[in-house]
């Protein structure tokens, strides 16, 4: 079951940490740098270099962390290059037992919506024959176009054995622009919620959660807390923790009372940090240190909140 | 300037239309699905398949129609070769002059959101080197984010002179969850599409209208009359038309007096229309017999209504 695979990772590791894998060329090691320089700064030498990058982050930090989210965007546009690499990366994460979330936050009508369902957690059938396509554990998706939408992501997550993460309340700062808009009698944020809760009755549970996520970002500690109680079967992926500004502190409230319940996603903060630092160490040295750090910092919050797993 | 190119051509060719390139696999024509079974139902096999349908779909109506929109699921369903073929059906149709819109249905935090926009319709910076990927003329993009999202789709699209459609009031059933939602002195929808007359604001105006468009479905006709006088200056893409319900006349509150401010899509109706035929003509001939039809029941609706340009 895709969230006994993600618990299970989580308690073993001791790690509540998503390394978010947002590869931006102009922020490589000047290592890889080099090595697009030398290629003649095609989309190939970038895609390739990009995936070079996610494989050595990924030898470095597997046996720390238990969840990877390659962010689509930053592949998507080095094009077919780059979607290589995202192809690649997510093999390669799955193959040193990662969990692996793709966040790709699609949303369309509903056949669409199944269409992306196939190919990101699903298999895609091509007269008769199936094929798996990226094979991501997870997904996030855009709920925007409502639950004919949804309802493709749930089914294939279902048939397949993967989840999805449903956008909730994003970290972004104009997230409150139509999110916390009072409609009737609750905020948008909320009436997503509450249709996760519904669609989360006819769950089988593990741990008590369902393969229904949801987003919530770090950023907003309030909203954090009361979504927490909405949808209390609901996995969470916390963004925007570390570069973005969320606190270890503020973002407790999204875990259960095991310390369970939800991951907190760090992309720039990690993967960027060596360029932080000015010593001669490899740039993979300064990413153990971050995840590393990380991990304490988000574990020690828990700690100090009475969350952890007995 | 991207709208200019887009409202010449649709008063050139007198169509309204946008031809909605969603190529499903196991609806190809036969002629199509014997080449893929030859080739073992393979990625590669079916990526080819939809390329070439594409390319006979595009040189059959491109004397009809000015507009088509490739929808990425489709294509991303089947990888690599899916997303291949992606590229290559935009290159095509360009090299027509068709004016091409990338169904992509993306928003993100705003760094991510840049990162699609250059890939979709603008350039990625390798190390100083600018590279165009997609090269879309128009994009269609989510509001769920907010303006932090959507600038960095504007931002992009006024440097490189492109268009974004941000998703209004969708066709779907469901569309009305939340996008119908009373808040506070309007509905969801109704907020999106005063975000966008506030960021057309400053926008340099051709024939009335700006680079940011709107998608309203054909579905929601009341909706589509009240959205046209909300937003007077968004071109609308209007989607629904035909396979999902939608009637031409139902359509034309979305134009102005002059029949411009809206382009329809058709997918289904249009590239599957052989499949209700039973005579021996080759596909193509139905598909170019549907769009001739199309053309004629939607300029009947606007000239019944008398939007016409003179």
């Amino acid at each position: 079951m895709a969230i006994q695979k993600l618990i299970e990772g989580i308690i073993q590791k001791k790690s509540v940490l998503c390394v978010g894998l947002d590869p931006v060329v102009n922020q490589l090691p000047e290592v890889l740098k080099e090595e697009i320089k030398a290629s003649g700064c095609t989309l190939e030498a970038a895609g390739k270099a990009i995936l070079n990058f996610n494989k050595a982050i990924i030898d470095e930090i597997f046996d720390l962390v238990h969840v990877v989210k390659p962010q689509s965007a930053y592949y998507e546009q080095l094009g077919i290059p780059g979607i290589k690499a995202y192809e690649e990366t997510i093999q390669y994460a799955k193959e040193k037992g990662l969990f692996v979330i793709g966040d790709i936050k699609r949303g369309d009508i509903g056949s669409t919506s199944a269409a992306y369902a196939n190919g990101h957690i699903g298999e895609v059938d091509i007269l008769g024959v199936k094929r798996e396509v990226f094979s991501c554990d997870a997904i996030t998706i855009n709920p925007y176009l409502g639950d004919d939408s949804n309802k493709e992501f749930y089914k294939v997550a279902n048939e397949n054995d993967a989840m999805n993460f449903l956008l909730v309340k994003t970290s972004n700062p104009t997230s409150d622009q139509l999110q916390n808009l009072k409609a009737e009698d609750a905020l948008v944020y909320e009436h997503v919620a509450k249709s996760i809760a519904k669609n989360l009755e006819d769950e089988i549970l593990y741990e008590g959660y369902g393969r229904i996520g949801a987003v919530v970002g770090a950023t907003y500690p309030e909203e954090l807390k009361q979504i927490r109680k909405l949808i209390p079967n609901s996995y969470f992926l916390i963004p925007g923790y570390g570069a973005q500004g969320g606190t270890a502190d503020a973002i407790v409230n999204g875990f259960d009372d095991k310390g369970l319940g939800a991951i907190v996603n760090s992309s720039r903060g990690i993967i960027f940090s060596y360029q932080k630092e000015s010593s001669e160490m490899p740039y993979t040295h300064w990413i153990r240190q971050a995840t590393v750090k990380a991990n304490e910092d988000l574990n020690g919050a828990l700690a100090r909140a009475g969350k952890t797993n007995k």
